[in-house]
C-alpha cells in the first residue's frame, strides 16, 4: 500500500471530499477524519494537498497522526523536492512578535523565575501563551497554588557556622542537585522548535532530574538519547484505555533506563481551561464557528488540551495497580494525589510514593493546593501509620505555583523529599531555549544559598517543621464584599506635596 | 357595563382629568387610579387614550391590571382596527442596543454562565438589566452569596473508574437531570418577549424541573400549558393577603398537577434594590420629579419590584401552616429559611423541607448565604432529631450565587437535595432567548460531568461530606482598612523589560 | 471702659501693630492675641480693622473670643452702619462650588444616607468638608468602625406576623421613636448658616433626641429654645480645667431641662487630623508659611479641631465622678469607653450608662469600634456583675460608622440601647438644612420598618442576640502583602465579547 | 613607596591595562582590581587616571578602598592642583530632580514619617532611592512589617489624669527621652552629603541614642567625634572573617565611649534585593552588560548593598559568643533574633538582650515581623525561665515597619524596652539633612505625648499588655483570589449625583 508520490498528485486532493496532507515527509488520507479532528476541519483544510508539518509539530505529539488514522489511511511517501512550498504569510501581529524577541533583555537581567514569564508572555505566540498559562474554570486553583506559599512563614535560626551550605538530596534514591525536579508539562514545541530538549540538556548540566510528559511535543527516545551518560529520567504516564499500548511503552521507558514511574491520576478527563477554548474563536471567523457547528461531529470548543488527549482512560481504579507493579520494577508514584485518605492508600498499596498536586490548577478548580494538602497528609500518615517524613520509603512530592526557593524550602520544612517545577521551565525556554532553563536553574541555585544561610540550615536535614509556622494553611478566606458606597465617599488621604512653582512672566 | 370602543372614542379622554388605556384590546378608565400607581402617572398619561400594551406587558403581572382596578372601571373592549398606533420613537440609546443585539456572539462562544451575564448586561434594557441584577441595600449579600462557595474547597479522591458517572437524582421524589431546578424569578418579559416560557420549553429539553413564580410575566396556565407531558413543575408562592384567592391559586395550581409548593417566608415587604430605584430617576426629567411628589400619593421610589408586591401578605405566621396544609396535598416547602432554628421548626410542622436561601440577596442585607445556612442546620438537625441528610424525608435546597456545577457539589456533599438557579438563566434568555436556555444546561451539564469525575464520585451518592473542607465557611472577614499614606509611597516591582530600541537615525 | 466706636475710627486698626475687629458688632483689641491665635495671625490680619463676623462665626463657638480675649480688650460697640462692607472676592472655585450646589438632585433621589456624604462632599466647602470628614492619624479607625459592622451578619426569623412593627423605645427613660439618637458634633454652621439647629428642628418632627455639643457654632439656650414643648435634649460636656464654668454649665443646663449628661471621656487632648491640618497649608501661600514659624508663638498647624480645644481638662479623673454627682440630678453618661474595665468601673460608680465609641476614629488610631467593643462589655458585665443587657438601669450605647437602620440593629441585638449617629446628618443639613435631616430620619424609618419586617422581630424586644452571628467581630485581619510580580503575571480571564462588525465599503 | 604624583603622571594610566585613579588625594591602582569591583570595571574606568572621590564617597564606606586594595596599589599623594576637574555632566533627568528639590514643602508641611518618603522619593537619586527602599525577593515582609502591627488595636483607658505625660525611659541603662533609638542603616552619603553625622546632631538635641553602623559613609570616629558630651551612642557590628579586625574595631569603640554592642546575626550573606539590582541594569547600556559577561570575574548584578559587604564572617556562630564577652565589657545584644528559641539562647548565654527583627525585611524573605515574633519571645520566656517584660537584665527590642508613636507603644505594651527606627530618619535627611531628622523626632514626640494621654497611660511603665488586643497577631491570611468572571460583571452601585444642567442655547 505505500508508495511515492509526487508533490502534483497530492495536490489534486485538497478539498473536503478528498483531503490528503503531507507531514514529515509522508501522506495521508485525512478526507474522513475532517469532522473529527478536535482542532476542528478548517485548519486542516487550509493545508489540503500540501504540507502541513510546520502547522503540525507544535501542537501534536510526534506520533498522533499514525495512531490516529487507520493504517490504509496512510498512502506512502512523498518526494519532497516536488512539493509546492507552503507560502506563510507573516501577518502584522507576528512581525510585532518578531520585533519583542529581538528586544528581549539579556539573561543577566534577568533575575528571578517570574522575569521569564513576563518575558515570555511577550514574546511567545498567542497561543502558545494561552495554552500554557491557561487552568480550570475560573482559574482561582492556579493562583491559589501560588499565594498558599504566602500563608507559610519562617522562623529562622541564627548564629550557626554557614560557610558551607548544601541543598542537594535524594530523589528516589538518585542525587539531586537541589530539590527540585523538572516535572512534565505537554507540548513543549509550543514554546521552542527544541521543545522537551531544552529540558533534558539543561538538567544534565545542573544535575537535576527531568520527568518526561506523556504528550511530549518530542518523542520518548529522542529525549532520552539527549540525555548525558548517568543522567536520570522519570517518566509521567497517561494511562491508554488499552492497556497493551501502556505497558509497551512503560517497559520501553525501563528499559531505555527510566528510574521513577509517575502515574497522572487527577486527570480522567482533562479539565476546562477556559482562557485556551476562548483562543480557538479568536483564531477563526466567528462566522463559520457558527455554521460549522453542524458539520462537525467533534466538539471543537475545547482547546488543545483536550484534543490531544481522548485516549486517555477514565477507568482507571485502585485495582489496576497490582498490574503496574506485575510489569515494571521502577518506583511507581501517583501524581495529583489531593488528601491524606488517598495518600493512606498509596502507602498500605506499597507503592514508592505521592505527588500532592492538583495540576497546576488545570484539572478540578477548588482543589487545594498541593502544600496545604502536605500539611495533613504528613498529620494523617505519622498518626495512622507512624511515619515521619522526609520518608526515603514513602516519599512526598508537591508542585504547582513554585516560583521561588523559598517556596520550595518552606515544603521541604513540612515534609516534603522535593518539589516540582514546571511552568517557569517552559517559560523560560519559550524565551531564551535552553539557556534560560540554565539560567532559571542557576537563579535557583543562588536563591538556596542564600535562603539556607539565612534559614541557619547547612544540609536539606537541618531543614525542619520548628522553621516554619503554617498555621494559617487551612484557611480559605474571602472577605465580605466592600461597601462600595461608603468606601467611595472615603477620600483617601494624601502625603505632603511639592509646592508648585509658577513661571514668572 | 361593558360594550365595544372605538379608538377616537377613547382617544378623547387622555389627560390627568379624564384617562382611558387599553391593553390588550381591553379598555379601561385609570382615572382614579393614576395618584397610587406604583409606576408613577407620568408613565400612563404617556398612553393616555391610547394602547398601553407593549409598555404594559413586560413589567405587569398579567392580570395586574384586571386585579387592582374594580370592575366598574373596566369599561369593554375595543375594536383595535380603528386605534391609531402608537408611534414609538426609537432613541440613540435603544439604537445603539440593537446594535449590540446584532453583534451578540454565537452560542458556541459562550463557555459559561458568567458570560451570559456579560452579554445580557449589553444587550438589555437597561431599567429590565437593573431590575434582574439589582439587590438590597449596599448588595453585599448577593456578592457574598457567590463568594462564600469559594471558602469551601474540595478533597478529591482518585484512582476510582469514573467512565460512567451520572450525576442525575430525585428531587421531591422526581427525577431530574441534575441536581439543579430553575427557581422563580419574576417579570420574565423585562428579559425576553416569551419570558418564562423560555424556561419552561429548555426544562423539558434537559430534563429539569421549572419552578413557576407568582409574579411571572406570562400566565401560570400558559406556563404549565408549555410543559409537555410528564414534564414536572413547582408553584413559587406569595401569600395573598385575602387567602381565598391564595386557596383559589393553590388549588388551581395542584389541579394543573403541579408537583411542590415552595412558600416564599422571607419577603412579608420586598426589599430596597436601590439599583432598581434610582433607574426610575434616569428615565424622568428630574424636575417633574421634584414637582410630582406633591401630587402622588404613593411612594413611587420604590422600583419595580415593590411596584409589583403590594399584594403580599406581612402577617404569614406559623399558625399559617396547618391551613396550607388542609388545602392542598403538594408537598410543602418553606422558600428563604435563614437560620437552623426555623429550618427545625418546619420539619417538626411535617413539611416536606426549605430552601436555605436569603432570595438572592434581595431582601434582608447581611442575611448569610444558603451554603453557609446549610452547614449549620445539617449540624444542628442531625444534634436535635438525629436526621442525616440529604434526606428524602425532609429535603434541604439551598439557592444563591450559583454560577459552576462545581458550587452545586458543594452543597450537595454538605448534604443538599439540589439547588436553584435563577439569575443565570434570565441571562441566557434575555440574551439568546430559549437557546441560550438550553445552552446553559448543556453547559452545567459539560461542567457535572467533568467535575463528578474530577471529584471521584460515580453517582449524586458518591459525594459526600469528606469530599469538602468548609471550615472556612462561617469567616465573615473585614480587612483592616488600607493605610494609604504607607502603601502609597511603596513602589511596586517590575519584571525586567524588553530594551527599547532606538530607531536609527 | 465700653463705648461706640465708627467704622472710621476702627479701620485705623489695620496693622499687625495695632489690630482691632469687629464681631457681632462689638470691637475688640485682638493685636496681643495675634501671634496666640490658633488659626494663624494672617487670617486675622485680613479682617484687621474690619468687620470679620461672617469668617468667624462658622470656625467658632458663639462666645469664643469673649472667652479668650481678657476683658480690657472688649473695647465696646460700634455703629454698623458706619463700617465699609468688608468686600468679598467670590473665587473661581467659590463660583465652580455655587453652580454644584444648584445642581443638587432632589431629596426623593437621595436613597440612603451614604448620599448626603457624596453631595456634601461636593456642595461644602472645602475646609468644612475636611474638617468633619477627617480622623485622626491614618484614618484606619474611622473606616473600620463600619467596617466592623459588616463583620455581624443577621440569623432573621420567619413567618411571624409582622403586619405591625414597631421599633420605638426608651433612652434614659425617655420615648424616642427609634433605638437612634442624634450624637454630638462640632461647629454645625460649617456646613450651613443654621448650624445645630437644623438637628434641633429635625428632631422635633421625628421623635428623636438630640445631644447638644459643648463645641456647637450656635449657642446652648439658642438650641434649647428652638426645641418644641416635650421634645428631650441631652447635653454633650468637655469638662473645663476651671470647673467653676463647667458647674455653671452643667446647673444651668439641668435648669433648661436636658435630661441626660454625656461627659466625653476619650478627649483630653483632641487627635491629630491630618486633612483637616493639611487644608491649612493648602489655603496660604507656602513662603509664607515657612516665614511665619518665626513670628507665631503657637504651633498652628494643628487644624480647626485643636484651635477651639484649648480648655478642655486633661486632669479629668475618676475621682472627679462623685462631685459630677453632686453638681446635678441629670443621670450621667461616660461618653467614649473603650474597654470593658472602664465600663465595669462607670457601673460600679452609679452612673447610668456608657457610650462606647472612639470618637468616630478622631481621637486615638487603632481603637476599636463601639460595636466591637460592646461585644465584650456585654460579655463581662454579665461575667462580673451579673448584668443583662440591653439594661435599663446602666444603658449601653454605641456610635461610629453607622449608616443603616440594620447597623443599629445589630447593635441592639448586641445589647445596646440606642445608637448615636452623627456625621450622616452633618452631610444632610450641609446639603439640604434641615430638609436634609428630617429625609435622613425618614430614610432610617423606612429602613427600620423593613428590616424589622425581615428580620421577624415586631419590637425592639424581640431583637435578641441569636438574631446576629458576630463570631468574627474580634478578628483583625490585615493580609500578607500581595506579591506584585506574580500577579502582574496573572493575565485575567475574559468574558465573551460582541463580535465586531466591519464597516462594509 | 609613597611619594607625591602630577595630575599629568596619573592621566597616563586611564585604560583597561592600566588604571590608577585618585578618592581623596591618595592614588591607587586598580588595574588588577578592575574585574573585582563588585560595582563593574565600567563605573571605575569613566575616572581612569582622574579623581573618582565624589563618585566613590556615597557608596562605600570610607575605608573601602584602603582595606580592599594589597598595600603595594597605594602608590602615594598627589598634589590635587595639578589635577584637572572631571567635568560633571548634569543629565536632564538630575535638572529634574534639582528642580524638585527646590520645590520641597516647607518642613511645618510635613505631618508625619510618610511624608518624609513621599519626598525623599521625588528628591533623591533614582540609585540612592532604590538602595533604602529596596527588600529582599518580592518584598513581601518589608510590607508586612509595617501590616503586622495593623493587627494590634488599643484597649484604651479613660478617666485618668494625663495633665503630666512622660514617655522617656531607659535602654541598657541610658536615658532616652522617648523608647525609641536611630538604628543602624548603611551608605548614609547615598541620601545626603553629611551622612549620618544628621543623625548624630539630631540625636544630641532630642536625647536619642543613635546606633553606629559598621558600614556608614561616614567613619566610626567621625560619628563619635561628633556626639556631645553625655550623648549615648551604640555600634552595630558586622562581624570581620579576620576576628582580630573585628576585636580592633569593637575595643576602640568600648574605648571610645560606646555603651552597647548590637552584634548582626541576621545576615550572614546580605539578601537580594532586586529593585538595587534591577537598578544597575538600568544604568548602563544593556549591549554591554551582556558583553562585559565575559570579561569580570565577580558577579556583579548584586546590587550595591552586596558590593559592600563582602568580608561578613559566614561562619558566626553560637561557639563565638564567649569570645565576644572576653573582649568587651559592653552589653552585648543580638540584632536578628527571629524566633524564641534564640532568644533564649541569648538570655542563656548572659547577653544582655535581642533585637527582635528581620533586617528591615531586607533579608529572608518570609520571616516574621519583629512585632510578631515579640509575642512568642515574651509567652515562651515567662514559660521557661519565668522572666516578665519589659525587663532590666534582658531587653527585648523591636525594628521594621514603624512610622507612628503608636507603633511604639504596641510593642511596649507587649514587652519591648525600646524601638529601633531606620528608614524614615534616613528619608528625613535626604530630604532636609539634620534639619528632617529633628523634625521626625518631634513628630513623634508630638504623638507620644498625644497618645499617652488617649491610652491613658502616664509614663511607660502604665502601658501594659491589656491595652492591647494582639490576638490576630500571628494571622498570615492570604484570600482566596478573585473571582474575576463574577465580579467584573458586577456593576458597582452608585451614589445620587448632581442633575447635569443643559446650557440653555
Amino acid at each position: 500500500m505505500s508508495r511515492t508520490y509526487t508533490g502534483k498528485e497530492i495536490a489534486e486532493h485538497s478539498s473536503r471530499e478528498s483531503c490528503w496532507i503531507i507531514v514529515h515527509g509522508k501522506v495521508y488520507d485525512v478526507t474522513e477524519f475532517l469532522p473529527e479532528h478536535p482542532g476542528g476541519s478548517k485548519i486542516i483544510l487550509k493545508y489540503a494537498g500540501k504540507d502541513a508539518t510546520a502547522e503540525y509539530d507544535p501542537i501534536h505529539p510526534p506520533n498522533a497522526i499514525t495512531d490516529n488514522l487507520p493504517p490504509e489511511k496512510h498512502l506512502g511517501s512523498v518526494d519532497l523536492t516536488t512539493v509546492e512550498k507552503v507560502e506563510v504569510v507573516i501577518t502584522d501581529e507576528e512581525k510585532a512578535r518578531q520585533q519583542r524577541i529581538a528586544q528581549r533583555p539579556p539573561l543577566t537581567e534577568v533575575l528571578n523565575l517570574h522575569d521569564f514569564e513576563a518575558i515570555a508572555r511577550q514574546v511567545m505566540p498567542e497561543k502558545a501563551w494561552a495554552y500554557y498559562s491557561s487552568a480550570a474554570d475560573d482559574e482561582i486553583t492556579i493562583r491559589e497554588n501560588h499565594a498558599a506559599y504566602h500563608r507559610v512563614w519562617f522562623r529562622p535560626r541564627i548564629l550557626r557556622n554557614v560557610t558551607h551550605v548544601d541543598w542537594s538530596t535524594k530523589i528516589l534514591g538518585l542525587p539531586s542537585k537541589m530539590p527540585v525536579y523538572i516535572t512534565a508539562t505537554a507540548l513543549g514545541k509550543l514554546g521552542h522548535p527544541d521543545g522537551e530538549l531544552n529540558l533534558t540538556r539543561a538538567a544534565a548540566k545542573h544535575g537535576v532530574i527531568q520527568m518526561i510528559p506523556t504528550l511530549a511535543s518530542c518523542s520518548f527516545d529522542e529525549l532520552v538519547d539527549a540525555a548525558v551518560p548517568g543522567q536520570a529520567q522519570f517518566l509521567q504516564l497517561y494511562v491508554n484505555s488499552d492497556r497493551e499500548i501502556t505497558k509497551k511503552f512503560v517497559q520501553h521507558a525501563e528499559k531505555r533506563g527510566i528510574k521513577g514511574l509517575f502515574i497522572t491520576v487527577d486527570a480522567p478527563q482533562l479539565g476546562r481551561r477556559e482562557k485556551d477554548m476562548r483562543m480557538k474563536f479568536e483564531a477563526e471567523d466567528p462566522a463559520e464557528v457558527t455554521d460549522n457547528k453542524q458539520q462537525d461531529r467533534v466538539d471543537r470548543s475545547q482547546g488543545a488540551a483536550r484534543a490531544i488527549s481522548s485516549f486517555i482512560d477514565t477507568g482507571l481504579d485502585w485495582k489496576d495497580i497490582p498490574w503496574f507493579q506485575s510489569i515494571t520494577t521502577m518506583p511507581i508514584i501517583l501524581k495529583g494525589v489531593q488528601c491524606w485518605e488517598d495518600a493512606l492508600l498509596a502507602y498500605d498499596a506499597g507503592l514508592a510514593g505521592v505527588v500532592l498536586s492538583n495540576h497546576g490548577g488545570r484539572q478540578l478548580e477548588f482543589s487545594r493546593s498541593g502544600i496545604e494538602t502536605l500539611v495533613e497528609v504528613v498529620t494523617k500518615l505519622k498518626e495512622k501509620r507512624g511515619l515521619a517524613f522526609p520518608n526515603e520509603k514513602f516519599q512526598l512530592f508537591v508542585d504547582g505555583g513554585v516560583r521561588r526557593a523559598s517556596d520550595v524550602l518552606k515544603a521541604i520544612a513540612l515534609g516534603a523529599t522535593a518539589v516540582g517545577v514546571g511552568r517557569p521551565f517552559l517559560y523560560a525556554f519559550s524565551s531564551y531555549g535552553q539557556d534560560g532553563v540554565e539560567h532559571a536553574l542557576q537563579i535557583l541555585h543562588d536563591e538556596f544559598e542564600m535562603n539556607m544561610r539565612l534559614l541557619g540550615a547547612r544540609t536539606i536535614s537541618e531543614i525542619v517543621p520548628e522553621m516554619v509556622d503554617a498555621s494559617s494553611i487551612h484557611q480559605h478566606i474571602v472577605s465580605v464584599p466592600t461597601d462600595n458606597l461608603y468606601f467611595s465617599n472615603y477620600e483617601s488621604m494624601q502625603s505632603a506635596r511639592l509646592r508648585e512653582i509658577k513661571p514668572k512672566m
